[in-house]
């Protein structure tokens, strides 16, 4: 198979002829003609989204040999989940990505007794050949690790790359995990632990609200050594467990996390991500207490996956952006699903844990790459009702970072700072911080694309400083809105869908008393697929 | 003091009067000139509400001779929280209320060394004179234990009753608890544990996230026996504790449940109250496990307080519907605050915990004695698109109890049902259940009385049966709704607010494919206030 990348073009051509092939309804490939790919409606423009069709988890996340692999749950023929198989998108930055030729790394096992659906799972560089999968093959060593969703039970199936991440063979030994043809067994995740030159998976049991450990030698045997759980948010069903390493910020120690998805019964509704912090044998992992803590205060952000092997050394993790109750249903074509950028993790020593208990840090990475026009760069302050306004002169896909301070007065403080993001037609997304109310809040809801019984519409945590200032960072993209509080230590991660077209507009407004908008600097961003 | 209850005609003077004394501005007594005292827009007409100004959370629940007392942290003078007492009312039935004479049982304390607001607590039936304070008073027990909170601390103050709850007389050696003059340290709830012939107070450290118990033998003298926390959701701060037996279903056998408020901080944003359930042995509380659970779905069920001395020997919870989000603002006048239907406690058996991990069982009290009009009494079953409507003939306080079936078919099922509560300009609230997610959903988003950052539309929980059923006990009242799943394994308890009237019709409407709605009954109920 080629290892080359695939233009715009045929990226196109692709997308449509797999379009008219497969759908039975016309309406998707209507829309791709209709729009050039990657700038449709609602299309995000800085955030990896597949050109067609239906995409969920994150897949195999992993740097090998100059290049971060970005895998993906996608059913390459329909709008909606089913027929799942491995998409495929590369990297060298983690910023610009192109999809892969081809762009099905791991397709669907049509016939046989290994039949099925390949699902969420891991890759990992088997540098040493461990595995014994690329003797003969120098300079080969990515291994793929996946749920196979059968009729009737869940397995875990091993495969080797020898054209570096581009095409997948099965191993002959598959399945290499079976518990007893359970039908909820699945997501493995694997890590390489050095300390006892051991690969390291996690894999869930879904409504046993269980993380099974398994440790092996060689990726094909496996042996049962610690489950985790029930704790925390139990939900229906756990998936995706990850577990790995972070740094605790301004020491030089090392935490371990344990990440597992929750579907449905997130707190908010649907599916959500939680995450423990705690220590890691090699063989157990143990949670530092018994508090529930979730990862985002939105409602999509999940089957978020960590990369293996980054370069730096960081653990980055990139969620899916959407939730399942309502993905199927979103109106973007033709395609669904969008990831949220790379973020680069960390924790707080637990003694400065937040004052809700939170510990995980978020930071995104970077996107000063991208930077276009410079939308602003000031402070200004505002008197109760007073208003800045910062027309996005077109630009629907920008960032923008600032500290709002409120000024102290004798009794509590009133204010409210709304920061509006509108199109003309007067739909917005609002973002904004109430003082009296010590909280950060998001609005959706003055949005007309979209209406579903479970698209809640508002969002709010608690985070309050003693010198009553709090610290945005947003990142919009047409239909997406990540917003980063006090760097990283509360996130939401939301879509939204305008259906008079995309933001224009992104206006500050002060109630109820001053407020400074400190620091403002508000960039629009570059399309990754132009 | 007088013990007679507060006719109406009482009760409307009293409160004009308060209103005219002490509010600054005119607007809620204008208010309630305009309308009858308990029949304003929005009024509840079976639940508890104060006649005129803010209410917050349920305190004292206990049940002495004969009567049921509820005493509310209670603003006497402003629609707003500040000047906290204990306002009071009276039940023999926990249906119907009357407002006690005086309405304040226990003031704020305005001079001294013990000045300050008298905060959320509990009460108890001193039966043997344990305190000493019934000397000479025969037929007197209760005694009150409550937080005061004074401009730099808050301790625990002791009062009894001499006229069977109706005033209090503080101990003269209160405070019986102080913590180092912490500012934060409140919400004593009191019980007597028969077994080792002992008080055991409950009292929250909020923002260590921690309860401690302390054990006396005369409520004058407290021993630190235990502690408990962090666990669960943190949030910023823990109030509200309450530990109490609840029986297992099903079984002999009894369980210790601890609920504690979370505010702000709830998953669903603001404020919540979550539960752990374990053992307690007369000092000390363990959980059976280390998950995460709240009581309630929607966001209006908070400060929940169980009652003490019950007849029937019945755990029974009284929660504050709202949240502190926007309780100060939300559009009733002359009063904020209301209570849920008093709801009757038990467990699952661990085994048997709900796939989510519910094991709290919460049984609404009995209304069939305010059943006025039968509404719809039989089954429909309904196509595609069809609907089932029942109007409400004028009547906006009403329950209804129906099982919702969806025919199997071979796929995966797609109905949803939806159950428009509405009124004659399109304002609605919306309860249904969505097959294909298996989820009951909320949403309060269609009515147009109240604006807010913080009031979040949708609420949504996962729950399944093996038979395609739903059961679900709805009791509307005017500006409340309370959803009861599946006898009370998951329950959404919320507020909304209908500017143009409130509900006059009841409409299930099946969508995608056929929907039995069996057994369907609904009935108006009698105002408890005429």
């Amino acid at each position: 198979m080629q290892k080359q990348f695939l233009p715009l073009a045929s990226a196109f051509l692709l997308a449509a002829s797999a379009s008219a092939q497969s759908l039975g309804s016309s309406s998707s490939s209507q829309a791709s003609a209709a729009f050039p790919l990657y700038d449709e409606p609602y299309r995000p423009q800085y955030h990896f989204s597949p050109p067609m069709h239906f995409m969920n988890d994150p897949n195999g996340l992993v740097y090998f040999n100059g290049t971060y692999h970005l895998y993906y749950q996608y059913n390459p023929t329909q709008l909606v989940a089913g027929n799942q198989a491995w998409g495929h998108a590369v990297s060298t930055d983690l910023i610009h990505w192109q999809n892969a030729v081809p762009q099905i790394a791991i397709p669907e096992a049509i016939t046989g007794p290994l039949a099925g659906q390949i699902f969420t799972g891991s890759a990992v560089v088997d540098s040493n050949n461990t595995s014994g999968f690329f003797t003969g093959h120098p300079g080969q060593a990515l291994v793929a690790i996946y749920t196979l969703n059968q009729p009737t039970r869940e397995v875990q199936n091993v495969a080797y790359s020898l054209d570096n991440g581009y095409t997948y063979t099965n191993y002959s030994g598959n399945p290499v995990l079976n518990h007893g043809n359970n039908p909820n067994f699945r997501d493995p995740k694997v890590f390489y632990y050095a300390p006892t030159n051991t690969w390291v998976m996690s894999v869930a049991l879904p409504r046993a609200h269980q993380v099974l450990f398994y440790t092996s030698l060689n990726l094909k045997d496996w042996t049962l050594v610690s489950t985790f759980g029930p704790a925390g948010v139990e939900g229906y069903q756990w998936e995706c467990p990850n577990l790995f390493p972070v740094p605790v910020q301004g020491t030089a120690e090392t935490k371990w996390v344990l990440m597992v998805g929750i579907n449905p019964g997130a707190p908010q509704g649907g599916s959500i991500d939680q995450y423990f912090v705690g220590t890691f044998d090699g063989t157990t992992f143990t949670a530092d207490d018994t508090a529930a803590r979730v990862m985002d205060f939105g409602k999509d952000f999940y089957a978020a996956q960590t990369y293996n092997n980054d370069p730096l050394g960081r653990t980055i993790v990139v969620g899916w952006m959407s939730n399942w109750q309502y993905t199927q249903v979103v109106p973007t074509t033709p395609w669904r699903g969008v990831y949220t950028l790379p973020r680069v993790l960390s924790v707080l020593p637990s003694q400065n844990q937040t004052q809700t208990g939170s510990l995980l840090v978020q930071t995104p990475i970077s996107l000063n790459d991208l930077h276009d026009q410079t939308l602003f760069d000031g402070s200004a302050e505002l008197g109760t009702g007073a208003s800045l306004s910062v027309p996005l002169k077109g630009n629907s896909s920008f960032e923008f970072e600032t500290t709002l301070v409120a000024q102290p007065t004798s009794g509590q403080l009133q204010q409210r700072l709304n920061i509006d993001i509108s199109n003309s037609a007067g739909e917005k997304v609002t973002v904004g911080y109430d003082w009296s109310q010590g909280q950060v809040f998001v609005n959706r809801g003055q949005t007309k694309g979209f209406s579903n019984p479970f698209f809640t519409n508002k969002f709010s945590v608690w985070e309050a400083n003693a010198d009553n200032s709090i610290k945005l960072h947003v990142f919009v993209d047409r239909s997406t809105l990540e917003v980063f509080v006090d760097n990283g230590i509360q996130v939401c991660s939301t879509s939204f869908y305008m259906l008079s077209g995309p933001p224009t507009n992104l206006q500050f407004t002060a109630e109820n008393d001053d407020v400074t908008v400190q620091s403002l600097t508000a960039y629009s961003l570059k399309s990754i697929w132009r």
